[in-house]
C-alpha cells in the first residue's frame, strides 16, 4: 500500500527534484533611450509552460524579457530586457535537467546603439547598424559539459513552418523544437490557442490547435517522460 | 443668485461645449509580421490630460497608440498602431477646439515592412531602410482653414531640452509646446512624475517636477483659459 500511494504520488509529480528553465517573451533591443526594437510575443505561452512544468512539481527558473503576459506563480521569475542580458540570465542558471527556449529572442541589435535621442538632421534618415546577437539556443544545446539533458527550442514561423523549424533543429544542435505558424492570420501571436508542430530527430507530430495552457501541459508531460525515460 | 449659481457651474466646468483632441501612446512600427520599432512612452502623461481636460467639461477625442496606461473614462477612444494610422485619425477628429499632442510619434517607419518574417541568410545581417514618417503636429499647426484654435505639442528630450524643445515649436509652428528630459535617470518615461516646461512664443515657464495628473491638471487649466481668452 505505502509503494502504491508512494508511485501514485511520484506519478502525479514527475518532475519532482527535476530543475528545469523556460525563457519567454519577447527582448526590447535598443536603438537609443526612447526607441526600441521589439517583437509581438505576449509570453503567454512561455508562462504556460512554466505553470504546467511547476504543477508536475519541478523547480523552475523562469528567465523573461519586458512580456505582457502575468509572470507564473510558485517559480523563480528573472526579468531581462535584451537578449544579451537573457543570455547572461540562462548561463547562471545552469546546471538545469531541461532547458525549454520559448522566448521570441531578437536575432540582431543594434550595433551602436545612442547615449541620446536621435534627432532628424536635415531630414536625413538615420542609418542603422545590426549586430547579430547571441544565439542562446545554439549555445546551450552544443556545450559540452552541463548541457541539459533535453533542450526544447522553438520556431516562429511564417511560411514554409515544418522545412523552416526542421532545419532550424539541426542548426541549433537541441533535441526537440516546437513550431508554430504566426502569420497575422493564424491569431496565434497574442492569442489564446496555438497550433503546434513538436520536431524531434526521430518524428514530425502535429497537434490540433488548442489553449495554450493544454501545448503547455502536453509538452510539460513529454518532457517528464523523457526526462525519466534518460 | 441664478447668475452666481450658473457663474460657479460654468468656473467648474470652463470646457464645456468644447471639442479637444488628445494623441497618446507610442506608435509601433513594423518590420516584418513579428519584429517592430516602439519607442517607451507608457500613455500615462496623455490619459492623464484626457481625464483632466474631460473634468473641465471638454467632449475629448483620445487618439492612442498601443500604451501600457489604462484608457480614459468617458471619452471617445480611437485605438491606432503606426503613425500613419495616428495620423488618419486625427484629421477623422477634427475639426476641435483644441488639440493637444502628446503621442511620441515614430518619426520613421520601416521603407519596405516584409510580409514574412525576415530570415537570417548565409548569417547576413539586414539592411532596413527607412522613410519619413508624415509630421502629425507640423500638419496640424499648420493647417489654414480647421486649425484648432489652439494646437499643444509635446518634446521628449535627452539633452539641450529648452533649446530642442523652442527649435520644434517654431519648426512645427504650434502654439505651446510641454517639454520634458526623458533622460532615463529622471525616470520620467514609464514614472508616475514629471517636470516640464512649458514653452509659447512669449515665454518658458518651469514647472516643478509633480505627479502626472497634476501636470494635466495644470495644463487643461491653461488650455480653459486660453480658449476662455481667446
Amino acid at each position: 500500500e505505502i509503494v502504491e500511494a508512494l508511485r501514485a504520488a511520484l506519478a502525479a509529480r514527475p518532475l519532482a527534484g527535476k530543475r528545469v528553465l523556460v525563457t519567454s517573451g519577447p527582448t526590447h533591443e535598443p536603438i537609443d533611450p526612447v526607441r526600441y526594437i521589439a517583437n509581438r510575443s505576449s509570453g503567454a505561452q512561455g508562462t504556460a509552460i512554466a505553470n504546467a512544468l511547476r504543477d508536475l512539481g519541478a523547480e523552475v527558473v523562469f528567465v523573461t524579457g519586458p512580456a505582457d503576459a502575468a509572470r507564473p506563480l510558485g517559480v523563480q521569475v528573472v526579468e531581462v530586457e535584451s537578449a544579451r542580458e537573457m543570455r547572461e540570465a540562462v548561463l547562471g542558471a545552469l546546471p538545469v535537467d531541461a532547458g525549454v527556449f520559448a522566448a521570441a529572442v531578437a536575432d540582431w541589435r543594434v550595433a551602436s546603439a545612442s547615449d541620446s535621442k536621435i534627432k532628424k538632421v536635415n531630414g536625413a534618415l538615420p542609418v542603422l547598424e545590426f549586430a547579430e546577437n547571441p544565439d542562446i539556443l545554439a549555445e546551450v544545446s552544443q556545450m559540452g559539459d552541463g548541457r541539459p539533458g533535453l533542450v526544447v527550442g522553438f520556431a516562429a514561423e511564417t511560411d514554409d513552418v515544418q522545412a523552416h523549424a526542421t532545419a532550424k533543429r539541426k542548426r541549433k544542435g537541441c533535441d526537440w523544437i516546437v513550431a508554430n505558424d504566426v502569420s497575422p492570420e493564424t491569431g496565434i501571436m497574442g492569442g489564446s490557442e496555438n497550433a503546434v508542430l513538436l520536431i524531434s530527430e526521430e518524428a514530425v507530430e502535429e497537434w490540433p490547435r488548442m489553449g495554450k495552457a493544454e501545448v503547455a501541459k502536453k509538452l510539460a508531460e513529454r518532457i517528464a517522460e523523457a526526462l525519466s525515460a534518460g
